[in-house]
C-alpha cells in the first residue's frame, strides 16, 4: 500500500480509472473556485456518513436519501454558501442545481448528490450554478486539484490523498479530498470528503468499512468542539478496477478497510494541520480506560479545553489544566485521580495525585506537535484524537468571518 | 431588601454583626494581597457547595468535612495558590495553616476552614501563611475591603456585594464576597465565594436555601467551559441578629432565601462582568423546553461555543453559529428546527427553519451586553445563564498565565 499527498501544482493527483473531477468559480465567492463536481463513467455504489447535528444543511436533506438507497453517478458541491436553515427553497434549489449537472451529462438526476459548504442562512444563488453547468462539464480531467480547491471555505491548503492497494490482484486506487478547518468536532466535524475509488465492493462492505474508518480517524478530531449543519464523508465505488466484489468481511475487505482508514487519517490530520489559527498540532492519547469511549471522552474534555488549548499556544506547560479537565470529563467511569499518570512530550508530570513541579517546568513545547498521553490505570482500552491550540489567529479568523 | 455593591474605597462594605476579616500579603504573590481571614466571634452554622470536578484541591479534602458537620467560626483563604494535586502534604498544609489561625484566635482548630485558590500543582509555602498569622488577627475589622482582595486571581476588580433583609423583625444583613474570572463552568465554576450573615438558622435550611440559589446563579455562568478544582461556595451564619431560628421552609425561610439569592445572583454577575478578556455580557435565555435541565444544556451550548463567542466578540451577528450550536448541544428532549425561533437583541432573525437574513444583519452587537432569546417552542420550561464573548485577550491572558 503506497500513499501520496499533494498539495502543490507540481504534485498533481489524478483519479482512479472512470473518475473526471472539475472546480470552477462560479461567483458565489468573489475569486477562487467555489463550484466543483465528480463524476465516473460508470454507476457507483455509494455510501456516507453525515452530520448529528439535529439542524442539516438543505442540501444534505436531498442528498442523504439518495446516498441511502446506496447509488449514485455524480457529486456537486459548493462552498461559499451553507444552504442550511433556508427551509423548503433550500431543498428546491439543491434538487434544482442537481438536476441542471444531471442534463448536461445525460444522466437521471437522482444518479447526482449535491452538498454545500459556507456561511449558513443566505439563499443560494442557484442561477449562478446552473449557468456554469457547461463550463464546469467541458472541463472536466482527472486532475484532482481543482475540485479540492472548488470546497474550501477557511481552508489555507487544498487536502488531497491518493492510496493504492493490491487487492484480488487488481490495483485499487482511492483519491480523497477534503475541507475543513474550523467548526471542527467528531460526529463528523464542519469537513466535507469525498473519497472515489475504482473498487469493486457491496454496498454493505462499503457502509460497514466506511464507519469503521470514520470512527477512528474523521470522529477522533476536533478544533473548536463546534459541530456543523453540514458535515459528510462520502465515499463512491465505480468497480472498474475490476477486482471480484469486495463483501462484508475476509481478506479483499480487510484490505480495501486498511487503504479507506489510511485515505481518512491523512485527510484527517490534514484538517488539524490546517485548524484555523493554528500553531500547535496536539496527539492526545488517553490509555488504562477501562472502555474505549471513556478513553475518547476524556481525550476530548482535554482536547476542547480553552484553558489548555490556549495553553498550549503560550508554550506554557500547565499541567493542572490539563488534569482540571481530566477530572471534570463527562464519562460514565469514575477516574480516579490517584491512578493518573500523565506524559507531556515524554515527560512524567504528574503521578499518584501529584504533580511533579519540576518535571512539569522542564517540558519544552515550542516545536509544532505536542504529545500528552494520559494514563487512567484502569483497564486495557485506550484512544487517540487530534487537535490543535487555540490562538490569537482563531480568534481573528472566527471574529470576522461572515 | 435593600442591595449595595462595593468595587471602590470610597464605598466601603462592612461585615454583620460579629463578623471581622482581613486580607494582607505574604509572599506567595510578588504584591497584592493573597491571605485573608473572616473570623465571627460566636460559633457559626455553616453550609458550602464545592465542585464537582473529580480532582479536588486538598484545601478541600481538609474542609470538606468540617462543612459537612455544619459548624465552623473561621475561614482561612489564600491566593496565588491553589493547593492542589500536592498528594498527602497538601491536606497536612491546609489543617496546619487552619490550626495556625485557631491557635492565634485561641478557639479549636476543627473550627477553622481552609480555602485556595490559584496555580495548580505548587506546594503551599505554608511557612509564609504562619508567620502572618499575628499581622492577619491583629488587623481584623468590619471592612471586606482587604479579605476581598485577597482572594483575587486574575480578576481585576474585588466582588463584594451586601444585603439586608427584614425576618422576624430583626434587620439581618449579608456580605459576600467572590472571585473567579477565568475556568468558569457550571459545577460550580472557578470560583471562591463567602457569605456572612447574622441570621440564626438552622444547618437544614442553610443548606436548603443555599443550594437552590446556587443552581439558578453560580451554576448558570460560564465563561470557558472548564470547572476548577477549588470551586467553593461557603456562607456562614452567626446568629448574632437574635431573630428566631429559621428552618427548612415558610415566611422566614422564603425571605431569607430571596435575600441570599440575591447576593449569589449579584456576585454571579460580577463574575461574568469581570470575565478573563471580556468585551460582552451575554444573557443566553431557553423558553419553550419541555423540562429545565434540557433547557440549561441548549443555553450552555450556545454559552460554551467557541464560534458564538468569537462572533459575539467581532460585532458578528452570525446566527448560524448560534444554531448549529442549538442542533448540537446534548441533551435528551430532541430538538425540533422547525419549532425553534431566535431572537437576537430582540430581533427574530430564525423562524421555522429559515434564518431571516436581512433581520440578522440588521442586528446591532456593538453594546456591551447582548440578549440571546431561544425559544424551542416546545414546553413551558425555561433556563437563563451568563456568559462572556472569546477576545484576543482572553488568549494572551491564558498564554501567559502561570
Amino acid at each position: 500500500m503506497e500513499g501520496q499527498t499533494g498539495q502543490t501544482e507540481d504534485n498533481i493527483i489524478t483519479y482512479p480509472g472512470g473518475f473526471k473531477a472539475n472546480g470552477m468559480n462560479c461567483g458565489i465567492k468573489f475569486k477562487n473556485n467555489d463550484l466543483g463536481a465528480i463524476v465516473s463513467e460508470q454507476e457507483c455504489t455509494v455510501a456516507g456518513m453525515f452530520t448529528t447535528n439535529r439542524v442539516k444543511s438543505e442540501s444534505l436533506m436531498y442528498s442523504m436519501p439518495i446516498v441511502k438507497k446506496g447509488r449514485a453517478r455524480a457529486l456537486l458541491v459548493n462552498s461559499g454558501n451553507a444552504n442550511t436553515c433556508i427551509g423548503k427553497q433550500g431543498v428546491k434549489d439543491a434538487r434544482t442545481a442537481a438536476k441542471a449537472l444531471a442534463r448536461q451529462l445525460g444522466i437521471g438526476g437522482k444518479e447526482v448528490l449535491f452538498f454545500s459548504t459556507g456561511i449558513i442562512g443566505r439563499p443560494l444563488p442557484v442561477g449562478k450554478i446552473i449557468e456554469c453547468m457547461p463550463a464546469l462539464t467541458s472541463g472536466l480531467s482527472d486532475n484532482a486539484m481543482p475540485v479540492a480547491q472548488a470546497i474550501m471555505t477557511t481552508d489555507t491548503t487544498q487536502k488531497i490523498v491518493a492510496e493504492e492497494a493490491d487487492i484480488d490482484g487488481k490495483k485499487v486506487k482511492f483519491v480523497g479530498i477534503a475541507k475543513g478547518s474550523g467548526m471542527i468536532s467528531p460526529k463528523l466535524a464542519t469537513m466535507l470528503c469525498f473519497i472515489a475509488t475504482d473498487a469493486n465492493i457491496s454496498q454493505e462492505g462499503l457502509k460497514k468499512t466506511l464507519a469503521a474508518s470514520v470512527n477512528t480517524t474523521f470522529n477522533r478530531i476536533t478544533i473548536d468542539g463546534d459541530t456543523s449543519t453540514n458535515d459528510s464523508v462520502v465515499v463512491m465505488a465505480n468497480g472498474m478496477a475490476g477486482n471480484s466484489q469486495i463483501g462484508c468481511d475476509g481478506e479483499l475487505f480487510a484490505k480495501f478497510g486498511n487503504a479507506l482508514h489510511s485515505v481518512c487519517a491523512k485527510l484527517a490530520r490534514m484538517l488539524i494541520e490546517d485548524a484555523e489559527g493554528a500553531t500547535k498540532f496536539l496527539t492526545i492519547t488517553v490509555k488504562g480506560s477501562p472502555d474505549t469511549r471513556s478513553a475518547e471522552g476524556i481525550a476530548f474534555a482535554v482536547a476542547d479545553s480553552k484553558l489548555v488549548k490556549t495553553a498550549m499556544f503560550g508554550n506554557n506547560p500547565n499541567v493542572g489544566r490539563i488534569i482540571a479537565a481530566v477530572g471534570y470529563a463527562k464519562v460514565k467511569f469514575r477516574v480516579k485521580p490517584d491512578k493518573v499518570a500523565l506524559r507531556v512530550n515524554g515527560i512524567e508530570c504528574f503521578r499518584e495525585g501529584k504533580l511533579l513541579y519540576e518535571e512539569a517546568r522542564a517540558i519544552d513545547l515550542k516545536g509544532r506537535f505536542i504529545e500528552i498521553e494520559i494514563d487512567l490505570g484502569s483497564g486495557n482500552e485506550e484512544a487517540t484524537i487530534w487537535t490543535s491550540d487555540l490562538s490569537f489567529d482563531y480568534v481573528k479568523i472566527n471574529a470576522e468571518y461572515n
